[in-house]
């Protein structure tokens, strides 16, 4: 995957593994309009805060990320050390430090090595190459097993633009108006004020709307850079069709990518889309759907194949919206299990088990009170989840 | 175990499982002043209806309990089966059907096999006996593997008044103002609206405050029957130091059967303590154990033996609460191993690994801003979870 204008670069750093892609760069050959959604937990690592500031101008030009470590929890020391390393890539690359954005993922509650990324800079600045979008979507994987990345094209006004995305993650995710990390790079031209709009709308309809975990990190972003290249007339609240179209072209992506992230999660053998309608509010549909989407007894049924709604059932009911439970119709697939809260019986219950064999299927989850609806992706819950996470770090 | 006044008795009814003890007995020589506190599911099974219906004049003489179905999610149906069972057993018994409180345990969403109760309740009634209380607490049991038991003695102005209780729960264990089923029996003399207050906050510090996998039953119920029999003088608030004292008491017992119950959770290896304090109110310190305690990350690093603190302060940061990161404070078991936000290193990280082996320890979590603390027990999170959970039902 490639995109004009801008290059990228990952090297082996040895930040916490040897042989690991663990330092990436991406960069434009233009400053770029820029925003950014960040984790809304109270516990925010040390790059994230340097972000936060500098994205108050709405521009950047090079993002530098490592795995292996958060540089989260670390203190005064972690945030001289995040400081250090943009200063160092601006530096090499002799542009303002001002439109470096960092990020980090890894093990909270060790220091970033910076000696490793300040002798493996001269070498990731001049690797440099725009086909090396792959080899930086590797080096930011974690517990993830495959590198999710996106591409979609838009025609806006007789200029074909293109916005392409890499993401990561497979463990601690529950974002909550922000994500696990993704950065995506655009050649369109478009106002700053827009561009952060759309981002955020696109975020909340996608990588806000998954979980494997419950659990919300401390390191979550999405940053979009937009270089102008593309040379179309500038998307604002003056071209609102235009603004639209670019909108929905990104939420697509973020769609994309959120769901191979679900697909990748830590044990995940299925993707699941729980879609709640049929209540009061928007709000309160989503209310249940998380709740659903979070249950590990639902989803150790769904691992196990079980097409056992009574545990879909006991999880709405300790969501925090009142409801009457003799009114819940529950379909799997098209498959109606329950309806007006009773269950159908033994055979409907076979057809859904047909259902629930499948890699991917949606549980329809209708209240009958009123007109709001969501939808929340999640996976199941595997014995590997657990491998995985009491062997993590070790 | 046994007490005074009050006689036990459980068969196989083969309600789902042949040969399990499933169909259990409590009955008292006397009408009770009995007090209870169900689920706060909005989805509450057949019979807590029932029971919260009749305890409303504050009196009962018997429980009838079955495990293998909960009759939850059977709609009217249900509600027949729950009045019909009540019924034969009153009219077996000869006394008022009023007097007879019923609970279920098991699979949601299917029909209770009344002809089995029918066939089994007159060898139930006949098999009454005062040394059967343990075959009771055996009938309850699902995935429990061990019966939880506990009593308790006190002085109450020169009379004995003994309390002993039964719980059941290993999983869909986090009560929220109840709990899984407790049946507690005593045969102090107390007025109803004490009996209940007592319980109420007793329940608060205990099963409410216990968790194994974040999710709450449609069949959660304590109920405590006072036979009198003690003849002290009645419990009330003409006697506070007395009514505190037997407060107290039965505090104790709830919180031994809670420990047992978490003891004893779906693939439970460790009982842990998440103690926080200094935080604004105890309402908040109370969300922020909550969280800590349910989080998936968390509990699978007990299990791996992974003194992993960044996973608690990610999990305390999306409590909700708002807290300052670099005055958090981690130890395990008095090994101190997070000072300021700030990790300890290496020696300390060993000696706190160490502390993780025990079978059984503190996390206590200190945010030096208030005097708000409080406590929940958890358990460590295990692939025996996920393979019970894969395979219940099936």
């Amino acid at each position: 995957m490639k995109i004009a204008g801008f290059s990228f670069a990952a090297v082996e750093a040895g930040i916490r593994y040897p042989n690991k892609l663990d330092l990436g760069l991406i960069y434009s050959d233009v400053p770029c309009v820029t925003a950014g959604v960040f984790t809304t937990n109270q516990v925010k690592a040390a790059p994230l805060h340097l972000d936060l500031e500098r994205l108050k101008n709405g521009w950047a030009q090079a993002i530098l990320v490592n795995s292996g470590c958060a540089n989260a929890c670390t203190g005064a020391e972690g945030m001289a050390t995040a400081r250090e390393s943009g200063r160092l890539l601006a530096e090499a690359l002799a542009i303002n430090e001002n439109l470096v954005q960092l990020a980090s993922t890894g093990v909270i509650g060790e220091q970033l090595n910076i000696a490793a990324i300040a002798e493996h800079l001269p070498a990731l600045v001049a690797g440099r190459a725009p086909d090396n979008f792959d080899r930086v979507a590797r080096a930011i994987m974690t517990t993830d097993t495959v590198p999710k990345t996106a591409r979609v094209h838009l025609d806006i006004a007789g200029r074909r633009v293109t916005i392409v995305g890499m993401a990561k993650g497979a463990g601690m995710i529950m974002p909550n108006m922000a994500t696990m990390l993704s950065f995506i790079m655009t050649d369109a031209r478009i106002d700053q004020a827009e561009l952060h709009q759309t981002l955020v709308e696109a975020a909340d309809r996608s990588f806000n709307r998954i979980t494997i975990d419950g659990d919300t990190s401390t390191n979550d972003m999405v940053l979009v850079m937009a270089s102008g290249t593309a040379e179309n007339q500038v998307l604002n609240r003056e071209r609102p069709e235009e603004l639209l179209a670019f909108s929905l072209a990104l939420q697509a992506l973020c769609r994309d990518l959120a769901r191979q992230i679900v697909a990748d999660g830590e044990g995940v053998s299925k993707t699941v889309t729980i879609r709640v309608s049929g209540v009061d509010t928007d709000a309160a549909a989503e209310q249940i759907a998380r709740t659903v989407a979070n249950s590990n007894l639902v989803k150790t049924a769904f691992f196990g194949e079980d097409a056992n709604w009574g545990r879909i059932i006991a999880a709405m009911g300790r969501a925090g919206v009142a409801f009457d439970p003799e009114r819940v119709d529950i379909a799997f697939d098209g498959v109606v299990m329950v309806k007006d809260g009773l269950g159908l019986g033994r055979e409907v219950e076979a057809a859904a088990t047909q259902v629930l064999r499948e890699k991917s299927f949606t549980v329809a989850i209708d209240l009958h009170q009123g007109s709001g609806r969501a939808e929340v992706l999640t996976g199941d819950f595997s014995i590997d989840y657990v491998k995985i996470n009491a062997d993590y770090r070790s």
